[in-house]
């Protein structure tokens, strides 16, 4: 295009040049907001108020990308560091959260009933916690994986669920540590029959068929000598994730007018991220961290 | 807990070490089950039927996230490259997605109307596009920024509208499009105002008040002698993303029985992601490319 | 309560009468905006734009209803006569209505594309629609069964489905005359069985296990001497109704200034209901009728 | 179509006549499950788990309507009485509503958390509500207002809102009970002023622009010797239905072997609807009723 260069030599006048321009930008702005009307199609999607929202992550085709990583069985401490790294990293961008809770390739984050985040819209609460745990767990990996580079982006789905009771979203909580527990106790046993046990992994598979969970616990007990209730707390009961105030107190040398300067000792109150490995079913949490979940009937 | 060894060592029958354990797990194995209820708390968000999915992400403070990393203005070319290496990443991980359009720190993705990904699930969607593109801009980060490290892990929130007719997807994309052409066209009179002008950003301000597209033209021809026309394409255009069949021509070496050996060039189609910087509001870009949307009544 | 009275007996000042009223009422007050909180939690139910709205209404329990109310078998023309014109007195007061399709205790109404009735809400539309039948369906129910009383108010109830595409809606219409043909072919073979046939009707519900169209048709035929496309229009297609234009043309005395008083004939044009009982399956009816259904791509 | 009767009396083989026609009729058939897919376009809208459900129905041009049909103000007694009669017959058809609230045109169903009535699909709930009260009003007119032949069959809209609290529930039949209050109010001390104070309707809005509750009670109060308090609870308060048990004792005859035939009483326990005209913003009508409401954390 070259009537703007044509035109300044032949020093013609200036709204000889501006003319078609402006006719073409100034359709270019109303073409704009003639097609604004498409954002009319967005639905609202806010949660029904006074509920807990729930976001659940899952790995998406982890146990390829395990594999892939050599990630050690039945539990690699790395990848779960790694995954709590993430949800903390989660749960201190997002100051609404109020629990958190993750095992295995998944983690739960859990918004009070009153938050008003994003206007409490479930597409902007989803991706934003699949985003910011997503970018996290790769900006973290080396922490947790010196040796073993990372070879390419995982993801992560995740979901909203609503609660509208604390019976409701306690449940919810059990029901995710019942199934740490289930899967961790299976594949305890599965890989102690592989790895001490000297079986196939078909093998070991077939061997577990039908076993309940007292049949599990009774194959390491009297053929590995292991007490599943003393493995590792992290594998069997899970990480939990919530806010505590913590008092800090720090010297500060301060001066007060009229007097000398000295030394004072000055406290204040921090909320931070404390983790858990404990059993979240019974009473005992609720009752020693009473703060977490508001009242029913507030 | 050593009830076990306790009892291995008397030679106590095997039933009396078995019953508690069984009560135990038992009753965690029922808890699990007791506790499944939650489930149904789940709702259902599949996508309409027959129409087009667009999952727009939108970088979460990156104003403060640009200053952070001392990106150029009004574009800097290795973010914008970051963002396209992403979006690449989610196209060629979900196949569904027939086009993707991107700007400044923004990409929408359009799944194909029949497409059953994720059953249609809305969250499945949209938070797996948002993962995917998050850990993949970690991912590639140095190999845009070199110099530049990464600071903090950053995050998109996405949301998912609905497209029935091909003419509201093409509005829906033109609209993004003019979105980018406004928002370039104030950006690159700004910064020239400021980078070569020698006006503050305060001043700049107050100098394109009220202006329009042709008074801005207008200042950046004959102020700065700079046709906004010749300004490169992916800042005034964006990024468009199709898939793309391509025939490959590749000499294999190849044995026919009865036959000596021979060098045989074998032909293949293959998909791939094509990118594009150019106008797609007007009929052009469709009719170049009639097979990215469906037809509206088949 | 008598403080009023007692009061004014008294001769009490007035403000002593009416500080504690005012304090009762203006807490009331308060009260309500207080308690209006709960607004905010109904959820916004906008249907897609530019998609069909239908509302389909189902009879509740009219098996038991037909019988009760000894409706004719296989069809009772009063019962279809009623059915219609409470279609038709919804259709009226529901303008944005373009087509309505019924058949046995079922009637379907489509909203318009663009359609902004109730602004578009679901809820609304779909309780108006079932509300404004059912009060009709009661209202003009003497007109049609004359001898027979109504014994209780019946209930129907309704739902809401988008489609995107005029195929999609043609289908959607296509579907359920599919589906009265299906059924009413079945129901007249069975009654003919049972009433010309003499067989009871557990005889007749076992000789049509089984039995494809063609065979039915041929027990019609062979059995019975009848061609079941013979049969009433109304019974075999259903009902359809759109609107139509009709010129009208009234002769109105007038008087032109100068001129001496004289018949004039004026013609205006008038919306109203029509009622079909033919094919909408395949073209013809569309194409007798394009302005029924607007374009897709508009 | 001759096929039929030429081929008779033709005598040709069955097969020559069934031909087309089985053609013509699993082409029908056929249709049918073609046409299927169109059900998949509807959409779950079950509402969320453990939540009150409430279905509100609203009059629709009922200030024209009660025009039409001469009600009496400020309150028709036989239109209130209309209302509830049709509130009370959609109760006794769903037997999950727990409480129904209603004033003026207006009436809330409120069904319990646990209801699994049409599985929860708020669309079959609120168009069952509507359709079943819009019948019942049409269905029981003549039994209130004798003399006054209705017109036109009216029409009521609804929509659903959920509640995940006791607190929450109620606070939205206070919310509702208040507006009752100050609407009532209004419109007493408005028709006061226009049937007892001869002012025009016009003069009489002017008058009570800007009052406050302690002014309206107080005009009524000092002008027409009227106790605000002392009007009907039945306006005032509005309309409450709950079920409640009763304890009915009938004489029977019975017979036991061995024994002469006598006389016994049977007691039986039936739930029956009871309406309330009383206060339900305070505690004292929930204290005396406990079991309306489930508790929040069963």
């Amino acid at each position: 295009m070259v009537i703007g260069n044509t035109c300044r030599f032949l020093g013609r006048p200036r709204f000889s040049v501006v003319h078609p321009l402006a006719r073409l930008f100034t359709s270019s702005n109303m073409a704009k907001s003639k097609f604004e009307y498409v954002r009319n199609f967005e639905t609202d999607d806010t949660c029904l108020r006074n509920c807990y929202i729930v976001v659940r992550l899952d790995g998406r085709n982890f146990h390829r990308f395990a594999g892939q990583h050599k990630f050690t069985k039945p539990n690699d401490n790395r990848a779960l560091g790694l995954m709590s790294r993430s949800a903390r990293s989660v749960m201190e961008e997002l100051e609404d959260i109020v629990i958190a809770y993750g095992q295995s390739d998944e983690f739960s984050f859990v918004f009070k009933r009153s938050s008003t985040w994003f206007k409490r819209r479930a597409s902007k609460l989803m991706t934003h916690v699949a985003s910011q745990f997503s970018s996290s767990y790769v900006f973290y990996w080396k922490e947790f994986f010196e040796d073993q580079p990372l070879l390419y982006p995982p993801s992560f789905d995740g979901r909203v669920v609503l609660y509208p009771t604390n019976r409701n979203l306690k449940d919810y909580l059990s029901w995710r540590q019942a199934d740490c527990h289930v899967n961790n106790l299976y594949n305890t046993v599965f890989w102690t029959l592989v790895q001490k046990g000297g079986l196939t992994t078909a093998q070991a598979e077939d061997r577990l068929k039908g076993t309940l969970a007292a049949d599990k616990n009774e194959i390491l007990f009297s053929e590995f000598d292991i007490n599943y209730n003393n493995e590792s707390a992290i594998h069997r009961k899970g990480t939990t994730f919530i806010w505590e105030k913590r008092e800090e107190t720090v010297i500060k040398r301060m001066k007060v007018p009229g007097e000398e300067e000295k030394d004072v000792p000055v406290t204040s109150s921090r909320r931070r991220v404390q983790s858990y490995h404990c059993d979240i079913i019974g009473d005992q949490f609720w009752e020693e961290h009473p703060r977490v979940l508001e009242d029913d009937d507030s």
